[in-house]
């Protein structure tokens, strides 16, 4: 029996999706979680491998499991055992597929979205889950432009991350909204997939488009460059969520 | 020199707004804070003494000191103050007022927001944040419908929390929305002033219609019966944000 499953998770304290060996990972609590009740041994397929300190509002995973458990009572077993482990993670909907299905290789787009504070004061309730960054007031009008150079197909490598694992550096990014909500800065990103660290140096670098550092049109010009020198800061990891995977 | 601050802060770990022998309050964060740059004894005044576990989005305040500091200077001053104390308060704005204003007893209106997440799987994301009601799911019209038994003036006596130093139970309730808000149940609440345990009490009779424990007009009967236990359940502190004090 295969299940999916969507996983919101608190990426403050975890090594991050995948199982490592210095710490907790999503991965590695549900792995237990289900050898918790079913005691059998599985492994669990993320759509997306979330770093350290990034967080998930819906994540997507598969397993198969030999269970005679219904789509509810998978969940409501599972989440009864990451309360136990005192996991930072908790599976929000659940479903039976057909074994066709790969939470990771299935999925026609993701979306992220990047959340950042710009004020002086910082936010005790929203600590580990925005972006602070107190000065100056960034100039969002520009930003707005400046991300346009980014939609469409483009060479990303300028923003990609040291140590990134994909074949190309080519990739097609289908949104990048700007939108203030609230007191807060958010980007909505949305792509089939995405090079290693991609979104967060987006942000980083139109971030310095806000603040000035660079124009609009450098945006342009860093893309260009095929140079990861070239563009701006990385954007922290504690701003970005997994929002959604599409089927 | 009066100073006028708005202040957030994560109730989570704190004894609430007022000092106490047994744990941090924000109050005491905050004279340590003043204390730290200036040196000089101060006492905070607030708006509203949140309990234990509440949350502020933008809790009032006001204090005396003999300062050339101006509004944007004494900020950062106590923000830098209140970091180095590892405090979950922070100051977001602060104004240089007259020495005739008080932040308890200028106040007109008071307005708390209450959060109630109602599905099966918990929010890792929103530990702390919102009240989780995992089930039944809720019939927010019954809700609603039962909600406007409370609004105007009332003798509120039966949602009055034990140990209540307010002189009388008879207040004006202005304001009692309730708004889905993404996942969330979202009450909004206005008051000039509120007795003990007010909002909790009310949300958790409110919650109470939703799950058919109540029917709305059962509210007004147990308004009408002025006797705590005739009404439902407290809502946990969790939930609770102080969220404006109008002057």
């Amino acid at each position: 029996m295969r299940y999916k499953i969507m996983v919101e998770y608190d990426g403050t304290n975890l090594v991050g999706w995948q199982k490592q060996k210095d710490g907790p990972s999503v991965q590695d609590f549900l792995e237990r979680a289900i050898y918790g009740f079913s005691h059998q041994t599985t492994e669990v397929y993320g759509a997306g491998r979330t770093d350290a300190g990034v967080h998930a509002l819906g994540q997507v995973a598969h397993f198969d499991l030999d269970s005679p458990l219904n789509a509810f009572k998978m969940q409501e077993s599972l989440n009864a055992l990451l309360r136990e482990l005192q996991a930072p993670v908790a599976v929000i909907n659940t479903e039976i597929v057909d074994d066709s299905f790969h939470a990771r290789f299935s999925a026609k787009e993701r979306g992220y979205i990047y959340r950042l504070l710009n004020r002086r004061g910082a936010t005790p309730l929203r600590l580990n889950r925005v972006w602070h960054l107190p000065f100056p007031a960034l100039d969002i009008a520009a930003m707005r432009q400046g991300a346009k150079y980014l939609l469409g197909n483009h060479d990303f490598s300028s923003f990609r991350g040291a140590g990134c694992q994909a074949l190309s550096p080519v990739k097609t990014l289908d949104k990048l909204d700007i939108d203030i909500v609230g007191d807060e800065i958010v980007f909505t990103v949305e792509a089939r997939s995405f090079i290693y660290h991609q979104v967060r140096n987006m942000v980083g670098t139109l971030s310095q488009v806000g603040s000035k550092k660079f124009a609009p049109e450098d945006v342009k010009r860093i893309l260009e460059a095929k140079d990861r020198t070239k563009a701006g800061i990385s954007a922290p990891a504690c701003g970005l969520y997994l929002n959604k995977v599409m089927y």
